[in-house]
């Protein structure tokens, strides 16, 4: 996701030399525009290959976005306007360039592209993790169109960038703008968002939208974070009333709801891998089964008194792990939903367990009773040591934890299994690198760059904190130890440029979550141990009604604004409510907004 | 917008005490329930009152879509759920209260409300500043409704509340929980949203949307910042090349449009008052006409030399105030828009002038020849003086500028009249009580509070200032400062904890909407002179498809929390993409969520 200032400008030299407008998203590892004019493309195109279900209908509805889209691109790259030198007396300069559409200049329809063929070597091969995922695409002067991959998810990336570089001639046709060579592959093979639905329930058709712009944009991972303490909003057969703790009988996925959504997403390339946190953020649904399964529901969470301390957010509750009825009912449900996931990542949690909540359960004490001078660190692995057996239950499964269970500083397990994924949120690169020493494979979805929930201030309610009405009097001492040490920090407070109630203040935008460079400081041999990212959509705060605005497009932040800026109006125009990152202005003007003229004039 | 938290709790105890589920938002300052049992209302009950255009449709949409909602609250006033003392041993408390629909017991039908009659004393009162909005509602247990008002504004506001009152039965029909009595009225006689339309253009659909959620929350004015630098999105007949600079064909507001707004805000209670921001924060539509008008619009916008500073944002420019032409275009486009907007508002601008810019204009330099010893005060008096006799067309006009106007450092007028209006943006209570001590009328929309855009990040591009992958080294000279000054500071840098490169940051929750105390330390005398508040939509990055999550409900931010989430959940299911606040949760489990379980544990 890391690009410099210094490759930035690289990146935009070439592709002001190659005067094409289109700019696919994510930018493609080879593309090799040719400069001997746009190709026409039939308005009646056909894609054809291998007779393949999946495929079948992916080129019947690329085809379709293709002709009813038409786009004409609404930005691309170009250099700034120049300006005469300053003072100037009234006077305009140089006019820009025009944003007129595209021209026209298509061979006069000699070598209209009629056919995209497209070949796939392996149609067998499943939507896993690690599956082959590159793909060539060909477009001749002599209006051949090919893209060959070796597998259908391949193809798939294939054809959304086909649907990408295909746009109007500015007439009523279509057209590519030259010749092109493009050979492409991801650089992790793991690149996801996590939907959060216990907080906030998402209608289906808001997960299928999500889905649309996972494929569009070339992520293959929904990571379904289906439960947590606020709801349980899944049907499990064996407990019905488990879904009694959903919001309503209406904010229930039933199994069938499930399984439309994995086909919805494996016929775009898209993999649902599902969470079911455990043992901590572990309440709704479970004690309808079985109360005595779960510890400290029954308290107040937080923020009275440290010693009630349960929870680091309302309602408080985590599984009984020291209660053998525990055990048979995470057996019975995990093995339920494993037959309902197809997916061989299951992500079984294990984030943010505090020990006070087992200071609520008798059977919690009585364990330490039992075991004189075990500490924490014993008891989680009293729960690795008895649980992993039922998660683990077919060679193919790969497991996945949240770093917490072995960096956590008061409550991680003494020894986890090297083939279990972490996913780390905590600490950026420090803990990608603790991870990756480890020898554990590494999901990237730290917190200071990839939690789309941040800066949005805290949502506990009646929170007097928010009751300041003036900056408060900065001590002198403080203003004086600032003055004598320029530095990158200054001082602020919760409501006046601090983090107002936002625990992973500030809001990440576009900028700082492309910016992120996570693999920093590891050697070539950890750097292999990252798999991949996601950002994370946490949703205290979040439901159908805004999930497309804070989750599109910065998601896909990528070198450069003119690419991002159009794929994002591409989204709104197929009906993916992705929010403005600039005035359209900046759209219409590009390098206008930069922040330096001179963009390599910062930090020197 | 403020309350104490004590009397919140005062306000909790009420409601439970009265046990009715409705909530009307705002508060009405009088609201009397009565304990003698529903009051049915008739599937087919009528509103009837004087024949009135506006009241005629008033009564059919409010009946109409009362029959179609038939609300069932989602959330209401009631006491945390007890926990057992702690520690405890694994067992629940007492379950809470069941959050059914609510009980019927609606007299058998006896009494059943058919009819609403709506009683309006002046017909005539127009929709304009200061004008009476108080109204009473009463339903009486023998099924009578009467609505009372002066004007047929306040009649809306009956309406709005009627609406908000009646709500399912359980069952097929409808229902008043108790009997009421309510007397109410507005605090401030202007209460607005300021809509952004040149940053990016919102959609006519999308401006309906807003004056629906402004007319559903009692607020009476929709501020339209029309135009900006960005671009010019308003017809002028006089000067159609205007419009070369809106971002494009489709992207302009007629002047058929604009009535078309106006006529829908009338309907409805809220007035349009429009904004032509001048003479900074201009340069798009202006320059087509004339570009001597237009001075540095061709310069580099910042930040890479402080010499050539013209501008806070992209893209520079400002009305040339030297030139004389400048005032003749000023006329004819004011002129042409005061034809259009009908309100006796028209806000003038003034914000954010540049001294700079004016390096870039020869008549600016000149005129500073032709006045030696001039300052830049004296050259905005200068423009104050030609321009406000244009703008004071009429007896009835009430002039609004920015408080820029007398409170700029470096670029304030001298003399402005006390009768012009000062929308207050800066330093909060500190420029308030400023501006109310030296007798100016006050808009209140103190950045620190009520602007909606803070807290999303830098929106311009290529900011290097994202690009750091750990926070920075904190020296321990200012960690030994806030060691030994333990206060309501503490060190942040960009990206953590900090401002994020959002000048305003942090957002502004709802909660902190609320908590401002605007009249804070104001004599009596000055406290008259605040007539309102307005929350701003500033539009870097906002349009059509995030506008309605931007502002509601936040925008009406009010004491307690299930009043405000329950009206989140009407608007939702009324179309408009009002954000969650809270995980539903906390809607069902009123004060599970709160900060604290004493809330008079803070800050002793």
């Amino acid at each position: 996701m890391k690009i410099t200032i210094a490759a930035a400008i690289g990146l935009l030299a070439l592709s002001v030399t190659e005067a094409v407008k289109v700019n696919p998203l994510p930018a493609p590892v080879t593309i090799q525009w040719a400069k001997t004019g746009a190709v026409k493309v039939d308005n009646n195109f056909k894609i054809v290959g291998p007779n393949h279900d999946i495929l079948n209908k992916a080129y019947a509805r690329t085809a379709s976005l293709i002709k009813s889209e038409r786009w004409t691109p609404v930005t691309w790259e170009r250099p700034a306007a120049e300006f005469p030198p300053f003072p100037v007396l009234g006077k305009r300069g140089d006019e820009e360039e025009s944003d007129a559409a595209p021209a026209e200049n298509a061979n006069n329809g000699k070598h209209s592209l009629k056919t995209i063929q497209v070949h796939v070597s392996d149609l067998k091969a499943d939507l896993q993790h690690g599956v082959d995922e590159t793909y060539t695409l060909d477009i001749t002067a002599a209006g051949q169109g090919t893209i060959k991959a070796k597998t259908v998810w391949g193809a798939l990336h294939g054809l959304q960038t086909l649907n990408q570089i295909v746009i109007s001639d500015g007439k009523s046709g279509l057209q590519i703008e030259q010749p092109v060579h493009i050979a492409d592959g991801p650089k992790y093979a793991h690149r996801g968002v996590l939907y959060d639905t216990s907080r906030n329930f998402y209608n289906l058709k808001s997960l299928y939208r999500q889905i649309d712009a996972l494929a569009y944009s070339k992520m293959n991972v929904f990571h379904w974070h289906i439960t947590d303490n606020q709801s349980w909003p899944v049907e499990i057969k064996k407990y019905p009333q488990m879904t009694k703790d959903a919001y309503s009988p209406r904010e229930v996925y039933t199994q069938k709801d499930i399984a439309a959504v994995i086909k919805y997403g494996r016929e775009r390339g898209v993999r649902v891998m599902p969470e079911l946190d455990m043992p901590g953020h572990s309440s709704s649904g479970w004690l309808q089964v079985d109360k005595k399964a779960v510890t400290c529901a029954d308290s107040w969470w937080d923020n009275d008194g440290w010693t009630h301390h349960s929870a680091v957010q309302p309602n408080p509750g985590q599984l009984d792990i020291a209660y053998e009825g525990t055990y048979k009912l995470i057996k019975d449900v995990y093995r339920e939903l494993t037959g309902v996931f197809t997916d061989n990542f299951f992500h079984v949690g294990f984030d943010e367990l505090h020990t006070y909540c087992y200071n609520y359960s008798s059977y919690s004490q009585d364990w330490f009773k039992k075991h004189p001078g075990a500490t924490y660190p014993d008891f989680a692995q009293y729960y690795i040591d008895k649980a992993l057996p039922i998660f683990q239950d077919k060679p193919s499964r790969r497991l996945v934890m949240w770093e917490d269970v072995v960096l956590s500083p008061d409550f991680p397990a003494k020894s986890v299994p090297k083939d279990v994924i972490m996913q780390s949120w905590n600490l950026g690169v420090d803990n990608i690198k603790k991870l990756a020493h480890k020898g554990y494979d590494i999901i990237v979805s730290s917190a200071d760059f990839l939690y789309l929930d941040c800066g949005h201030g805290g949502w506990v309610t009646n929170d007097p904190r928010y009751n300041v009405n003036s900056p408060p009097p900065l001590p002198k001492a403080i203003q004086d130890a600032f003055d004598a040490n320029p530095s990158s920090y200054y001082p602020a407070s919760n409501n006046y440029l601090g983090s107002g109630a936002s625990w992973c203040d500030p809001y990440k935008t576009w900028q700082r979550i492309y910016a992120f460079d996570f693999t920093e400081g590891l050697t070539a041999e950890e750097a292999k141990h990252v798999i991949g990212a996601e950002v994370a959509m946490w949703s205290e705060q979040a439901d159908s009604t805004n999930i497309d605005t804070k989750v599109w497009p910065r998601t896909r932040a990528t070198e450069l604004s003119a690419r991002i800026q159009d794929f994002r109006e591409r989204l709104v125009d197929r009906g993916i409510l992705a929010a403005p990152l600039v005035p359209k202005y900046c759209l219409q003007h590009p390098h206008h907004c930069d922040l330096f003229r001179n963009q390599t004039a910062w930090g020197k």
